[in-house]
């Protein structure tokens, strides 16, 4: 397996609205998504654009920040908020070329899944990876998008 | 303000040597910088880079890892360690066009900010933001370096 781009950042938040306040406000992001409810994974999203460093300048993409909050009390980013009520650091997203290559590349790694290959907030298939694998970092393993995003 | 590159997420290992292994061998990243000391900070530092997502294909530089391991028990990362023995994401880092800009900015704006303005990692000079202003994420904010790194 060869290291994809770093896609984004998850970041669970107990505030969906102050959260995106505070990226516009206090961190000055220009391109911030609508959010939008996942209520098969129990979350709001919301993804703010980062710059790239490419010769195409702001044109260029950078590493996203996803925000995430719980749509109920049995959301798993429910549990992680009460851990950690200011919010904080959920996953990181590698992207591939090949999901299914991917899978069977960290499965023969002895590196445990969770879960079935679903799609995930970009529109293309992903899977996520045991925190306790990856050096405690809950590591999302997701197939580039076909076009830009 | 407006939002800069998202230069690093920092991330703190208990054997740098293991993570840098993992990196290489299980994530597939080509690039890894050789270690070095940064003993005011108590720190050993490496970069992974990771690809980005302009025309230059792998010629344009996303987003690094920055790994970080305790040089002494006294070392700020030890304890971080000692509470995540794993490792995590210790801080997250924004690249800015102008420091001095950013820090009266952030300043202006009540955000508490750790210590002086100093060099960072990359030779440039930074300073960090206090988590608990920042969503909970450490936040390191950075001169964007003259040249391409």
């Amino acid at each position: 397996m060869k290291l994809g781009r770093m896609n984004h950042l998850g970041y669970a938040v107990p505030d969906m609205d102050a959260a995106i306040a505070h990226y516009r406000d206090v961190m000055g992001a220009t391109v911030i998504t609508e959010p939008f409810d996942m209520p098969e994974q129990g979350v709001k999203v919301c993804f703010v654009h980062t710059p790239g460093n490419g010769e195409g300048g702001s044109g260029t993409a950078g590493t996203q920040v996803e925000l995430l909050s719980p749509l109920s009390d049995e959301s798993p980013v429910a549990n992680f908020i009460a851990k950690n009520p200011l919010g904080g650091q959920h996953h990181v997203c590698f992207e591939v070329p090949d999901i299914e290559a991917a899978r069977a590349w960290f499965e023969g790694q002895g590196k445990r899944i969770l879960g079935p290959t679903r799609i995930g907030a970009h529109g293309t298939p992903i899977f996520f990876v045991h925190p306790k694998d990856m050096l405690g970092m809950l590591t999302e393993i997701m197939e580039t998008p076909k076009e830009a995003h």
